[in-house]
């Protein structure tokens, strides 16, 4: 019994692949007979969706190719899994399969909910007395997992959102002579790591943007108008960069202003977006031409313009994640430790996954600075080693080639 | 008197700095003293604003650098010239500048407005005898210059938005248990070929949009809501590429809908956008979870995974341009005739700007197909040269790097 199971959940990242392409290449070396991919994760597994990866993953060329290919390889989902207390069914119907399949260990590559799910089928592995092993690989753009330096996909997200916003600026001054407002739109509820990774832009004669909001602080509107009359005094172009989540003191989301009802996912988590369109039509009264940019699910799935330190950081985490689980290990999450800022250096441990799950790690409050408008020089040193290096993708025909599994 | 000034005007492309390069370094092979760039284009040499690009393109280093970097160097302008029956005094104001900075050859890079500021100076130096040639050299994201093949800026959008197209594809599908519609907007307000692209995404495993609508058709709503119910038997993800300029056959754009009243720009266009989020709004009635992705400025700027072919062509048509006019032609415009789509063979050729200027090329009907909603082979086979290989930027500090004109 050496088996390996892997899945994928939560949201899209440009490396979530990576992090797969390392567990399965581990998991060979480690001697694992067969792994095993989910399809959708556990909700597939459930519903006995899953595959062989050793009839996909044939040579290194498949590997390679699935190393730069976006968004989830297996498919992924949003599934809540129960507190076993509750629904012992479900529990009893995941550990059946998984002793069918003759699993050893259990990988589950995702954010904040994934590690959730790992907790609890750890707690009732050990609680049953079941020898497969648990253990969690991180992936989400948002960089908001406790326990850990950073997360694999928020490298290349920044990378990318950091070229789009310098691509944005270059496109916005060429009328120079007319006042024009651009407002970027980033992903991230309640972790503004994204939206900092504007500041990257900054440099080699880009000014960066000029206000970036983070759903860490308060947004307040007269604050706002006050920033942006000033900056109009100095300068024709402005870009502000706001998350999707920014609030009022009041708790209320500045996307709310504008669309008064917005659908819940399964996590309770309310859809954001609208933001960056609502300040925009607000902007318009300062007399300039504005325009709303959504960087969308292009900033996460944006594998054409990946980290290369992002990429070999997500591929080393899935390895440790597998290593870990077959030597025994339970309820863990692979983690990055960094040594030091310039030189990078990186080491990955295992650290609990109950002091990860459900928390939420977000930007620091001494890293935002200019009243909440602005992020320091510490998160530049933190964030640009992240988005280091190129991992070009193969090009045929001209665009990036991918590794899709058929239905 | 064999100086050289060049501008650009209309919107951004991500290679019409190569096109800057190629007048530089063409004109100084020709033997050219000095080369200058009007700031803000026509509107800024009218007030005197012009820069000695000898001073600034000092080296190999520079020009590589200024052929990477997207949106106009020199700024731009959606200035329309006055015809000269009617504004004397403009014209004698661009000639006395132009007399005073001894210039041989006024070499513009833009569009079909450009076009015609080009056709009318050139007009106006042979009715006063003047002995400075206008020569204009092609730039459009849009593809919609008439007697040219193509023109630079098309094919580098077009390699972004067929690659964002199927990254997108890949973030959709990883839900493929639940319904979801993805309305992905591109600019053309008129013509549809960038839009068309996005068919360029399909192979490789990626079936490509589900349906296309460009603007050279009538979109119908009714024929729309059939479509999407019929495909949503099939399968669970769709995405929808449509352009922002749809109308339907009482020619109201489909995002007046959303909104009512939208600004007019200086040549009295009206100012586009919101369909997609229009649509994808209107599709929730499918009980699908949907998304607008409005491309927004990043498609005409993202030299960072621009076409090689089209930042060597537009180099190519600005030095053949600055050429033509240094060898005393004028009223001209540098156009591509293509002899093979496979091998891709292209020549340059001048012709007569008043053949272009103020016309628009738009898809031809016949590589419209399935009642308006897809693109044949025939298009593949024109657009797919256009996009092949890398102009890769030059990367500091994880983004790239451009050429930045100080103030």
């Amino acid at each position: 019994m050496r088996n390996v199971i892997v899945g994928q959940s939560g949201g899209p990242t440009a490396v979530i692949n990576a992090s797969l392409a390392g567990v399965f290449t581990m998991a060979k070396k480690c001697g694992a007979d067969k792994v095993y991919g989910m399809r959708n994760g556990i909700q597939g597994l459930l519903a006995g969706q899953y595959v062989e990866l050793d009839g996909i993953l044939k040579s290194d060329r498949e590997i390679e190719l699935l190393k730069k290919t976006p968004a989830s390889f297996l498919g992924s989902c949003r599934f809540k899994l129960p507190d076993f207390e509750k629904d012992k069914e479900t529990y009893e119907k995941i550990f059946a399969t998984l002793k069918e399949l003759e699993i050893a260990a259990f990988i589950y590559i995702g954010g904040n909910d994934s590690m959730d799910t790992i907790r609890k089928l750890a707690d009732y592995a050990e609680l049953t007395g079941s020898d497969i092993k648990f253990v969690g690989a991180p992936k989400t753009i948002d960089n908001d997992l406790a326990q850990t330096d950073h997360t694999p996909g928020f490298g290349s997200a920044a990378k990318y959102v950091a070229t789009a916003v310098r691509e944005a600026i270059r496109d916005e001054v060429v009328y120079s002579t007319q006042k024009t407002i651009y407002v970027v739109e980033v992903m991230g509820r309640n972790a503004g790591w994204l939206t900092a990774a504007t500041a990257l832009s900054r440099g080699q004669g880009c000014p960066g943007p000029d206000l970036i909001y983070l759903p860490e602080s308060d947004f307040d509107m007269a604050d706002f108008d006050a920033r942006i009359e000033a900056l109009l005094q100095k300068k024709n172009n402005l870009l502000i960069a706001v998350s999707e989540g920014i609030h009022d003191s009041k708790g209320t989301f500045i996307c709310e202003y504008a669309a008064a009802d917005k659908a819940v996912d399964a996590f309770g988590h309310k859809q954001m977006g609208g933001t960056a369109a609502f300040l925009a039509s607000y902007c318009e009264k300062f007399k300039a031409k504005t325009r709303a940019i959504e960087l969308s699910t292009l900033q996460r799935s944006a594998a054409h313009i990946a980290s290369l330190t992002d990429v070999n950081e997500a591929f080393a985490s899935g390895g440790a994640a597998v290593k870990a689980a077959l030597e025994g290990k339970n309820g863990l999450m692979a983690c990055f430790d960094r040594l030091s800022d310039e030189p990078y250096v990186c080491t990955i441990s295992l650290k609990d996954v109950h002091q990860i799950a459900n928390d939420e790690r977000c930007v620091p409050k001494e890293w935002i600075t200019e009243g909440g408008t602005d992020v320091s020089e510490d998160f530049i040193r933190y964030a640009r080693p992240l988005i280091i290096g190129e991992s070009y993708p193969l090009m045929v025909d001209g665009i990036p080639a991918h590794l899709v599994l058929e239905d």
